[in-house]
Order: C-alpha cells, then structure tokens, then sequence
C-alpha cells in the first residue's frame, strides 16, 4: 500500500500513448477500460470474472454509494475494495454527474449541491469537501474532484459559468484531498464545446496541479463527430506527462478514436448495460441476441472470442435465456461484453506498442464494416 | 456413452443406503440432491459454478422446456446437456406435474392431457408417449414415467382413481420407452397418504419393472409429519436394489429425516429459489439476508462455509446488494444455498458409509436448535 502513485508512457503512435498507471491497489495499463462497479458491483458479475477479462481498474460510483449503503458504511466495513471483493484499484467518480441526472430537487450553490435521494427521497449535500471525504472513506485509489457537468446544449456564457464554478470546486476538491501513498485526485475539464473555455479550464486545473486530468462534459449527447472535433485538441490542452481520463465513454469504436486522439482511460456502463438488454458487441458490430434470427443458431457470438460465453454457449442458447429473462442471459452476455472491451484496449495497447496503430484501427473498421456473420 | 445404468449400494445405515449410481453422462453419488434447472439453467448459476458445489446430476423441466424453445429444438442443437452447457447427468421430470400447476385449460383423459401454455396460451398434448420421447429428445439420462400428481388433500377414491391412471400411464411410458445404454426409465409410486394405495402401487410398478422409483405425491402440502408418515413404510414397498427418489423435497430437516427412511435422491427448487429471496441456508437454520440486523455485519453467513460467498463477502455486502436489487445477490445466495445442500448430502454419505447417521443427525439438530450466531 506505500506504492507512489505514477503514470509511465511506455510507447506512443501519433498522439496515442500506452503506458502503465500505478496505484496502492496495483498497476492500470493504458489505454484502460474501466467497467462500472455502480452500487458495489459490476452488474451480473462477480469480482473474480471481471478480473478474469483482463479489467485492471473498476469505477465506482459515490452518488449511489453515499445513498446506499452509505460510505462511513463501508468505511466500518474495511472499505470499498474489501466490501466487494476487489482487490485491484478503483476509481469514484465525485457524485456530481449522478447527482445532475438522477436525484430530484436539486439546488446547486456556490458551496455544493442540495438533493433528494432518488431512493427515499431524503435531503443529502455534496460539495467539494463531502465529495472528498466520501471518496477517501470509500478508500479509492482515484478521487475524481468535485464538478458540474455541464448540461448539453449550453451557451457559451452558460458553458462558462459553469465550467468556472467547476474549476473553483476543483480548487477546493484539490484543497479538501487527503494525500495517501499510492491514491490520487484527477480534475476535470468542462467547457462543452468550446475551444477557448476548454483551454481556460485546462490552465485552471493544471494551475491547480492534479496527478491526472479528465476530460468532462462530453458523451452527454453532442454525437461522435462533435465530441471527436473537441477531442482534436482537448488531450493537447492538457499536461502530456499525466493519464487523460475520457468520463462516460463509450461505444468501440468512440474509444477507438478517442485513443488515437490521446486518451488513455475510459469507463462506460455500455458494455454491462447492453449485457442485460440482449446486446452483444462483436469484432463485427453489435449483435441483438433477442432477434429471431438466432434462434436455432448453434454458433456463438464470436468464433473466435475466448470468453466462457462464447466457448460453451450457442447464440440459440442465449437467445433463449434471455426470452425466458433467465439471470444467465445477463451473466454470459455481460462477460462476453467485458471481454470484448478489455480485449479491444489489448489490441489498441499492442498496436500502439508496436507503431500499428493506423493498421488496427483499419482492420477494427473493416470487420465492423463486414457485420454479422449470415444467417444459416 | 456406453456405460450401462446402474445403482450400487456401498453402505447401509438402518434404513438409509449410500451408492453411486452409473449413467451414460457419469455417476451420481448418493444420496444425491439435484438442483432444478428449470428452463435450460439453474437459474443464477453457470452450469461450472453448480459442478463446484458438489452436484453430481440436475433437474431439467420437460413442461418449460417443450413449451420454450422446444425440445425438437433442443434436439437439434444437440441435446439438453450441449444446449445448456452440462456435461454430467440429466433427469427430467415428466411434465405431468407442472402441467398441474402452472398450465390452464387442461383437459385430461384415459390418453393424456391437452392442456394451454402459460407463456402464450398455445395449445399443447402430453401424454406417456409424447413425455417420452420429448425427453428423449432432450436427451435426459433418467426419464420419469408420465403420471398424475394427486392433488392434495384427496380422498380414499379420488387417490385410487388418480393412482390407477398413472399407472397404466406407468406402462405405456415404459412401452414407449426407447432403451439406450446408460439411460434409465423411472417409475412414480403415487397413492397419497394411504398406505394400501401406496403399496398397490408399488406392486403396479414393480411388475412393470422400472431403473429406479420415485415417490410423488409428496411435499403437496401435506406436511413433514404425514409425508415422514407415509416415508415410514413407503421406501420399503419398493425394491431394495434400485434407486428411490423423493420428489420436490425439500428443506434440508426434509432431506435427513427422508435418508433415514431410504431414500436416495431429491430435487427441490427451494435452494435456488430461496438464493432468489434473500433466505440463505446455513447449519444453524436460515438467515434472511434482508433483515436489518445484518447491514453492519462483516462476518459470512456461516465461518466454517468454503463457498466463495462465504469466503469472500459480509452478510453486511449481501445485505445491501439484495437492498439494492442487483444480480449478484442472487448468484451469491444460490450458490451458497447449494453448496449448504451439496455439503449436507456429502456429510449424510459419509456418515451412512461409517455408519454414524444417528450421531450426524443429532449434530445436525443440534446446530440448527442452536440457530443463527448473536447479532453484533
């Protein structure tokens, strides 16, 4: 537990890096997809099997652990790592986004944010300092500092306004931090799609100084070609030598194009999310496992995937348990999803370590480009 | 696949017996208790994890399976035990029973029953020779003969009428039985709580000749008295050198009081289902993971447990994810309920095999009487 914590860029291809991340709980390699851990657990797994895809870091989330089951909770109880059963490092995000989409009654100060629960609807508070102290309590190994994303749309003053009472929060998140061998605080840039409010926030933060800087703000529905259009210069605005953190993102191919643009970390409640809706992600785009179509299919997903899902598991068996809303369906699929990712960012991490980048990311587009395998 | 079907008793214990049994998908050490996989899955379970309790054989629904996704279907992806991704042995029950109680508009005759699906209303026919050859072609390693559950209560009449129907029902299933090598045909001794009918039916039975014989028509409502009651004499009226199966039993002061009186095998969907509810199953008596008592709790369900839900989660961590309603509470509960039932069959074996059954079900009553550890 007295590891420092560091980020060493081991090899980059244009603006793509890999590298390793470490932390109290052990080693991120990068680019890193981080499978998100919501309410102590990543949904239909279990610790060891998100492990076993080749995760390195979970997220978890403080706005639903505050509510339930209550971070001094889980303090008592030794801490988010031993309450799950994750050994590995894990990243909180600070409350703030949960807060904006899923609580009621809010009221948004300069000090914090007042809210009702959204599971009994009692008053709670979060600013800067309670965002830090839940996180420490929790035990996370990454504190991601206390902001507002901004809604989308936003106008520029609106954007503005909100991206510099985030950096007057991150100040304060940065102040109210408990420094601990091996843990760390990421800011988060805002200024939606502004060029200018992004470079302002990027100077705010790492005027401040963090040990890794998030992009925020983005993956709120702008689409792709907008978010890529910031992520053009974003990365650049940011300190080269620390990890870059792209919040709430996203479909394969949004990270692909993410890492080529220099982002080396990700989470996205996608892959799980999908798992229990019947999506499957393929080398070859998505599969709906609900469609007729595979219902007397012996084959798996992905012929050549190794998951468990896909080596003992026909698509007319999946097709089956999820119609007969069996919890397998969601089990298998959310593995098969996982593994799919983690094996996605090995790609991109070997690519990027070999100078391919440009190939794999051809070949990751022609594949997708072919689709599904035919029908029999 | 060649293996010829067979029961060998390696030891007694006054009435109990401890055996293995040989199927063409391997053997079944018993007393065995076999999980219920209703529709292809023991539900919260992968078929790996449910091997790793200890379960030698499980339970496949004939009635859910031909309703959703068919058993020409299964057939054609290979059978049940490929289907589903099992490679031990199989047993389906009939579908006479569930026909009783989850279908509607049943109609029954001399020849069988028509009955409609509670999925989507579909017209469907069971009789002893559609029975068999659905689980035929699901593949089933012991085939149960089709037969009327008596309702419960039922008169003298009443239980004579149903009983004669299931057993002449008994007859055309073993005719239309297609003998494979390792596959083994099951009689169902029926006759209610009344001693003359029960042994009517076992001479029926046994003139027909059957692998090994269930007594159904128990665990319907009647209590553990009156069914330890008919237990008394019933396991006696079949042959000694075949396997008894007590159907949809039970709780495990069920199963130790019914291996006392003879019987060999048992399925119940109680330990999943109850994985489900949060009810968990320990040596002394259930806990109710629920329960507020136990939301700062960091001890397992039970210390001397070796499931890996007791090895690696608090009744504190089971609590909030059963709270929360996520999937893991499930698979974490219904593991742990199998693994209780598997290591409390594997205790009855190796106390019958040293001859010690009465001292082991003293400490089983023992322990339970003692109940559940002192809240913190």
């Amino acid at each position: 537990m007295s590891t420092e914590f560091s980020f060493t860029i081991a090899a980059t291809d244009g603006a793509a890096r890999t590298g390793t991340i470490q932390t109290a709980h052990g080693a991120i390699r990068t680019p890193a997809f981080m499978p998100v851990g919501t309410a102590g657990t990543v949904k239909a797994m279990l610790p060891e099997s998100v492990q076993s895809t080749g995760a390195d870091c979970i997220l978890g989330n403080t706005y639903h652990l505050m509510l339930r089951p209550g971070a001094e909770r889980i303090e008592r109880l030794g801490g988010l790592h031993r309450f799950m059963g994750w050994s590995g490092p894990i990243l909180t995000d600070s409350g703030g986004f949960q807060v904006m989409s899923l609580s009621e009654l809010r009221r948004i100060t300069e000090d914090g944010v007042e809210f009702s629960s959204h599971i009994d609807g009692r008053r709670h508070w979060l600013s800067p300092e309670s965002s830090m102290e839940i996180q420490r309590a929790l035990g996370s190994d990454i504190t991601m500092a206390f902001d507002e994303c901004t809604s989308f749309p936003a106008d520029e003053e609106t954007a503005s306004r909100s991206m510099r009472l985030s950096m007057r929060w991150a100040k304060r998140s940065r102040e109210a931090f408990t420094e601990r061998p091996g843990h760390a605080l990421f800011g988060i840039q805002q200024g939606s799609l502004f060029h200018d409010l992004r470079a302002e926030s990027a100077e705010a933060l790492t005027a401040i100084s963090f040990d890794g800087y998030a992009i925020g703000g983005l993956a709120v529905g702008e689409g792709q070609e907008a978010m890529f259009g910031v992520l053009d210069y974003a990365p650049g605005q940011l300190p080269q030598e620390r990890p870059r953190y792209l919040m709430g993102v996203g479909k394969p191919d949004d990270i692909v194009g993410a890492v080529s643009r220099g982002i080396d970390m990700f989470d996205c409640v996608l892959p799980t999310r999908s798992g229990r809706t019947g999506q499957a992600f393929t080398r070859r785009g998505a599969v709906n496992i609900r469609n007729a179509r595979h219902r007397d299919d012996p084959r798996p997903l992905d012929e050549d995937c190794a998951c468990p899902c896909c080596r003992g598991y026909s698509r007319a068996y999946l097709h089956h348990v999820f119609r007969a809303g069996e919890i397998i369906a969601s089990m298998l699929l959310t593995w098969h999803n996982l593994h799919y990712y983690q094996e996605l960012m090995a790609g991109l991490r070997d690519a990027i370590g070999g100078g391919r980048l440009s190939a794999f990311m051809a070949e990751f587009e022609t594949l997708r480009a072919a689709g599904d395998i035919e029908p029999l």
